[in-house]
C-alpha cells in the first residue's frame, strides 16, 4: 500500500495538470484558495455515501461510486441555481480498499464534476475499521441574491423537471437479484442519476421561479419541506406525476401502486420548482429544450400543513413524508 | 430516536437564532449561500476524525469531540492566514450514538468555531454500521493573494509558534491508563489543541512571512512537505525545539528521546513559518505578544531533499518524515 502522502501526491499531480479558473491554490496545501467573482455568492453543499447504507459494493463499479457522489452534490447546486466550481472529497477507507480503488473513486467523481466545469481542490484520506465513507463538499457560485431557496408561493404551480420513481425501482431491482444488472435503465437511474444543471441554466434569470428543491428524500418529503419553509400546503395531481413507463411496468409486476412509488421513491434528483402559474407552461417549454421531461403536477395552497394527493376522479387524500430516513430505526 | 429531519431541524433552529455576517441562507436548504468580500479569496479545508483511528470514545466528552474537530480545521486556516467564517459538519453515526450525543458534538464544534467568529451553515447526518465518522469542511476568507502557502525560501529562518511533543505525549498518557485523565495538561494538549489564529492575525500583512504550515503530521513530516514544495532542504537545531518541561519529564520517565519525540510527535497544531532571517526576531516578538511561544528552530537550505537535525555539539544527522500515516499498515 502506498502511503497516504503518496496517494494524495498522485491525485494532486493529476489534478494540477488540468488547472482551473478560480483555483489560486489547489490540493497539496493546508487549505485550498479559491477566487470567485465580486458579484457572486458562494453556494456550498455536502453529501455523504456510506457503504451498506447508501450503496453496496457489489452494485457499483468503483468509478461509479465517485460518479454518484458527485451527482448527488451537483444536484443540490442545480436546485440552488448555482454553477458548480470546486469540490473537496473525504474518504474513510477500510483495509480492503486499495490505493487503486481510491484513485478510481476520485477519478469517477472528477470526471462527473468536469462535465459541469468543476474541479477537485482538496480533501482528506483516512483509514477506518468500518465501512467505506465517501464525503463530498461542493462549492459553486451564483449571481448575488439569485439562489433559489426552498420557498414556494401560494397559488404557484408545482413543476417537476425529470422523472420520479425510477431510482427507487432500480434499488428494488438490485435487491431482488444475485447479480447486479448495471445496464437496466432503472438500475442506471439509481447508480448514475443525472443532476439537472442544464435545466437550472436554462431557467437562470427567470423571475417566474420562486423556489426549488431537488428530490432526494422523495417527492412527498421534499414537497413538505417546501411547504413548511413557506407556511403553505399543496395539492398534487396523481395523474400528472412523471412516472416513466418502465416504472409503471415494474409496479404492475410487483403489484405496487405506481403513484405512491413515485411520491415516496426518492433518490431521483428531479427538480421541484415553485413557478408563477401564468408562466408554468413557458417554464416547462424551457425545461424541455434541455431534453429533460417537464410536468405541472399541482399547486401550492394556503392550507398550511395540508398536503393532498388528488386522484383521477378528483378525490383527495392527505399524504405524509415518505422516502428514506436514516434514523427511523 | 428523533428522525433525521427533526435533529437537523433542531440544529437549524438553534443556529439560526445566532445569525451571522455573510450567511445569506444557512442550514435547511439544498445548500448554504454565503457572501464574501469582493476583495477576498475563499480558503477552504476539510478534516475528518474517525473513532478508533483518531480518537477513542472513552477519552473524550462528546462536546470535546466537536471541539477538537473544529480545532484541527481552524488550525489549517491559521496556517493559511485566513479568517474562519463558515463550517459544514458531516456525521456518520452508529446506532449507539443518540440524538443528544449528535447535538453535543455539534455544540462543541459550534462553540469552538464561535470563539473565532465562525458559524455552522450546513452539513449532513447519516447512519453507519461502523465507527463514528466526524467530518468538517471549514471555509474562511483572506485578502486576495495574501494566503500563506507551504512555500519556504532559501536561507529563511524556520520559526515555530507554539510547542511540540505535548499532544503525542498526551496520547501516550491516555494509552497507558485505564481511566482517562482529562485534566492532565499533556492530555489537554491532545484533546483540545489551540488553533493559533491569534498568531496568524498578529502576523497578518507582514511581508516577512514567506510560507507556513501547521504541525499536524509531525514537525519532521511537515518540514519535508515545505521543503518538497519549494525544492529546498533544512537544518533544525535540536536544542532550539520548543519542548515543554512536562514533555521532557514525560520522556525521562518513559526513557524516550525528547528531541525525537518533538520532531515526530504530531497533532500539536503549532505553526511553522518560513521567515525572512533579518525579521525573524521581530516576528517572534509579535507571536509572543499573543501569548504563544515563539522559537527560531533552524533554517531552510539550498540542499534540496536534505533534512538535517543538528545536535548541541554541531553534529548533523538526516531525519525522515515521522508521525502518523494512516496507510502505513
Amino acid at each position: 500500500m502506498p502511503s497516504e502522502f503518496q496517494i494524495i501526491g498522485n491525485l494532486a499531480k493529476r489534478l494540477r495538470r488540468r488547472g482551473a479558473r478560480g483555483v489560486v491554490t489547489g490540493i497539496g496545501d493546508d487549505a485550498a484558495v479559491l477566487r470567485v467573482g465580486a458579484r457572486d455568492d458562494v453556494v456550498v453543499t455536502t453529501d455523504t455515501m456510506v457503504e451498506g447504507q447508501h450503496f453496496r459494493r457489489a452494485w457499483f463499479s468503483w468509478p461509479d461510486v465517485g460518479w454518484r457522489l458527485a451527482a448527488v452534490n451537483l444536484s443540490d447546486l442545480a436546485a440552488m441555481n448555482a454553477t458548480p466550481r470546486f469540490a473537496l472529497i473525504s474518504l474513510a477507507v477500510p483495509e480492503t480498499v486499495t490505493a487503486r480503488v481510491i484513485e478510481e473513486i476520485e477519478r469517477g467523481a472528477a470526471r462527473h464534476l468536469a462535465r459541469y466545469g468543476a474541479i477537485v481542490v482538496g480533501g482528506n484520506l483516512t483509514a477506518t475499521d468500518g465501512p467505506l465513507v465517501c464525503d463530498m463538499t461542493l462549492i459553486g457560485t451564483c449571481r448575488r441574491g439569485k439562489a433559489w431557496k426552498r420557498h414556494a408561493r401560494r397559488g404557484d404551480a408545482i413543476v417537476v423537471a425529470g422523472v420520479l420513481g425510477a431510482a427507487a425501482a432500480g434499488v428494488a431491482v438490485l435487491l431482488g437479484r444475485a447479480r447486479p444488472a448495471r445496464r437496466d435503465p432503472l438500475v442506471r437511474a439509481y447508480l448514475a442519476p443525472v443532476p439537472l444543471l442544464e435545466v437550472a441554466a436554462a431557467l437562470r434569470g427567470s423571475r417566474s421561479i420562486r423556489g426549488a428543491i431537488d428530490v432526494s428524500d422523495g417527492l412527498s418529503s421534499d414537497l413538505i419541506h417546501m411547504g413548511e419553509a413557506s407556511g403553505l400546503g399543496c395539492d398534487v395531481e396523481a395523474a400528472a406525476l412523471p412516472v416513466p413507463p418502465a416504472v409503471r411496468a415494474f409496479c404492475r409486476r410487483r403489484k405496487r401502486d405506481a403513484v405512491q412509488w413515485a411520491l415516496d421513491g426518492g433518490e431521483d434528483y428531479a427538480l421541484v420548482l415553485s413557478v408563477s402559474p401564468r408562466r408554468a407552461a413557458d417554464v416547462c417549454r424551457r425545461i424541455r429544450s434541455t431534453g429533460a421531461k417537464a410536468s405541472i403536477v399541482g399547486r401550492f395552497t394556503a392550507r398550511a400543513g395540508t398536503y393532498r394527493l388528488i386522484d383521477a376522479d378528483g378525490r383527495a387524500r392527505a399524504f405524509k413524508p415518505g422516502g428514506w430516513d436514516h434514523f427511523a430505526r
